[in-house]
C-alpha cells in the first residue's frame, strides 16, 4: 500500500487575486516555495511583494498546481495546468461541476476541486491575508477517477492554510453552495431591485431588516453572473422551489388564507433554525443588551472599552443604522446568564442600556 | 386661526407591551401623567412598576389616547378609543389604511395613524425602554379628515418620544413599508424554508450571507401573518412584480442568458445603493479591518478595548460566525482615512488583521 505523499511544494499558484494570493501566504506561512502566476504581471509582482512567492519560470517543476481564476476560465486552466506538467491540480472556484466537466480528454486523475468558505468584499492581491481561511470550511470535491494520493495532497493544502476540510462530490457541492450561497444571492437581488424604483422618500422607512436581507446583493455582478451561470442546474432547481411556494403564498396573502402565510412563515423560522451554529454545534441561548451611543466620535471605542472592562464574553455586536438617527443603538449579545453582569457594568459607567 | 394645543397629559397607552410601554416610559420622562391600560392585568401592574405610569380607573380623562395592540385588534380598538371619549387617538401599528377603514361611523377626525420604526426581537413590557425611539424615523399618517390640530398632538408626541416625524398618508405608507419590511421578510423566508429542507450536511457550507439574508425569517409568525395579512394589497402588488423578474432569472439561468442575469444583478446592486445611508446623508467612503479573534472568553472584549484606545471612531462592526471556525474574524469599519491608524494600533498590540 502506498503511503500518501507529503506536501513539501513547490506549490504553483495561478491567478493572484484576493483568494489565489491568500493560499500563496499561507504556504509561505508554512515555508514552501511558492511559485506565482497571472495574465497581470502587475498582480505577480504586488503578490511578490507581499512576501507570496516568486514568479513561475521556465524549468520550474510544481508539486501542486491551485488554480484561482474567474469561474469562466477554471475549465480551460485547469486543463492546461494538467497538460503543463504531472502536477497534482487542485482550484479554489465557487462551482465544481462545470469546470469538471471540461477536463475530458485531460490526465483528470490528478485534479481534485476545491472550495474556501471565505472571502472578502475586497478583491486583488492587496486584500489578501495568510489567515483568510483559519477555521474557514473548505469543501474538498474529489471526482471518482481522482487519485487516492492527489486527494491526500489537496487535503494537506487545506491544513496547512489553516481550513477544515469537507467531503463532498462536486454534484453534492454544487447544489449545496446553490441552497447556501447561489439562491439567497439571487434573491437578495430581487429584493434590492425593488428598492431601485421606489418611489421618493419611501426607502426613508428602511430598517436593519431591509438592509441584512440585500446586503450581499452589493457584490459584483460579473463575478456572481459567472458564478451562477456556472451551477445553472441546482440554482434552477431551486428558484423552481421557490416560484412554486411564491405562488403559493401571493394567492394565500391575496386571498387572506392566513394558515398558509402562517404555514411560510413557519418553514422560514424552522430554516433559519438549520443553519449550524457557531462551531457548528448547538447554539447557547444568548441575551442581546441595548445600548444607546450617541453618534459623536470616539463614543464607541469607548463603548468597546467600558464593554471589554465587563469582563463579559461578546459573542456577537449589531449597530443599528437607521436613517435620521443621531444616537446609534449597539446591540451586544452575550450568553444569557451573563447579560445582568455586562448590563450592571455599563449602566454604572452611564451607559443608557435597554434589553 | 386656531393655535395648536400643546401635549400636555394625561396620555393613555392602550397595550403595555414593548411599544406601548416604551411610549409610556419616554411620556414619563418628559414629565407627562400616563395612564395605561391592557388586557393583561399583569403587563399593566409590570409596566407600572417600571414607572410607566398608572393604570386607568373610571373617569380618567386623556387628552391622547396611544393604541399599541396587535395588528389586528388594531381597527376595533382605536373606534372604541374614539367612542369612549373626545381624546385624539393614534396608534403604533406596522400598516395603516387597514385600522383606518374600521372607522366608519366613528369620529375619526380625530385619528391621526403612527409607526414608528422600532422594535426588538423581544417583547413585553420588560424589554420596553424610554430611549427605544430616539433618533429613529416615526410615520405618521394622516387621513384626508384628521384634524390638523390632531395631527399637531401626534406629532407632538413623537417629538416627546426622541423619534423624528415623517409624514404620509396612510396609503403611501403602506406601500413603503411592504417595499422596506414586508416583501423583504416573506422573501428571506423563503431562502430560509429552502434551508429546512436541505439535505444532511449541506448547510455546512453556509457563510455569513445567506445568515444575513435570511435573519429576519426567525421572527415571531404569529405577528408577521397578522402584518402581512393587513397588507394584502400593497404585499401582493410587489410580489406579482418579484414574480414576474423571478421568471426571467429562472428563463435567463437556465437558458445561460448571461446579459439578462447581468441584468437582474446590477438592478440589485443599484438598489442596495438606494437605501439611505447613516442619518439619511451620502455614504462616506469607509474601509473595513479585518482582526482575527481566537475564540476563548475575554479575547473579544480584549479587541474592544485596544481598538477603543485607538482613538479611531468605528462606523460599524461584524463577527464572522462560520462553523467549524475556532477563530473568529471581526470586521471594523471605519472611515477610509483612519483605517492605517486603526490597523497600526492593533498590529502593535499583537492582533493579527488583514484588510
Amino acid at each position: 500500500m502506498p503511503t500518501d505523499p507529503v506536501l513539501t511544494g513547490p506549490v504553483e499558484v495561478i491567478g493572484t487575486g484576493l483568494l489565489g494570493t491568500s493560499v500563496a501566504l499561507a504556504c509561505r506561512r508554512a515555508g514552501l516555495e511558492v511559485l506565482l502566476s497571472d495574465v497581470s504581471p502587475q498582480h505577480v509582482r504586488t503578490a511578490s511583494g507581499l512576501g507570496a512567492g516568486r514568479p513561475r519560470v521556465a524549468g520550474d517543476r510544481p508539486q501542486l498546481v491551485v488554480v484561482a481564476v474567474p469561474p469562466a476560465l477554471l475549465g480551460p486552466v485547469i486543463a492546461s495546468a494538467l497538460d503543463a506538467s504531472d502536477a497534482v491540480v487542485t482550484d479554489v472556484g465557487s462551482v465544481k461541476a462545470a469546470p469538471l466537466a471540461a477536463l475530458a480528454g485531460h490526465d483528470a486523475g490528478r485534479y481534485v476541486g476545491g472550495h474556501p468558505m471565505a472571502g472578502s468584499e475586497r478583491s486583488g492581491p492587496l486584500a489578501a491575508s495568510d489567515v483568510l481561511f483559519d477555521g474557514r470550511p473548505w469543501a474538498v470535491t474529489p471526482h471518482p477517477a481522482s487519485d487516492p494520493a492527489a486527494i491526500a495532497l489537496v487535503e494537506q493544502l487545506v491544513e496547512v492554510c489553516g481550513g477544515v476540510a469537507l467531503r463532498l462530490t462536486p454534484d453534492e457541492h454544487d447544489r449545496a453552495v446553490a441552497r447556501t450561497s447561489h439562491v439567497p444571492h439571487l434573491m437578495a437581488a430581487l429584493v434590492a431591485a425593488r428598492l431601485a424604483d421606489a418611489p421618493e422618500g419611501h426607502l426613508a422607512l428602511s430598517g436593519q431588516g431591509v438592509r441584512d436581507v440585500t446586503r450581499v446583493a452589493a457584490g459584483d455582478p460579473r463575478l456572481y453572473g459567472q458564478i451562477v451561470a456556472g451551477n445553472a442546474g441546482a440554482v434552477t432547481e431551486l428558484l423552481s422551489q421557490v416560484r412554486a411556494q411564491l405562488d403559493d403564498l401571493i394567492t394565500a396573502v391575496s386571498a387572506g388564507d392566513t394558515a398558509r402565510l402562517a404555514d411560510v412563515l413557519e418553514q422560514g423560522v424552522a430554516g433559519t433554525r438549520a443553519i449550524p451554529g457557531k462551531h457548528g454545534g448547538v447554539p447557547t441561548p444568548t441575551t442581546s443588551v441595548y445600548v444607546a451611543v450617541p453618534d459623536a466620535p470616539g463614543n464607541l471605542a469607548r463603548l468597546f472599552a467600558d464593554a471589554g472592562a465587563s469582563g463579559v464574553n461578546i459573542e456577537d455586536v449589531r449597530i443599528d443604522h437607521d436613517p435620521g438617527r443621531q444616537v446609534g443603538v449597539m446591540e451586544l449579545v452575550v450568553a444569557s446568564d451573563m447579560a445582568e453582569q455586562l448590563w450592571t457594568s455599563l449602566e454604572s459607567k452611564d451607559w443608557v442600556t435597554h434589553r
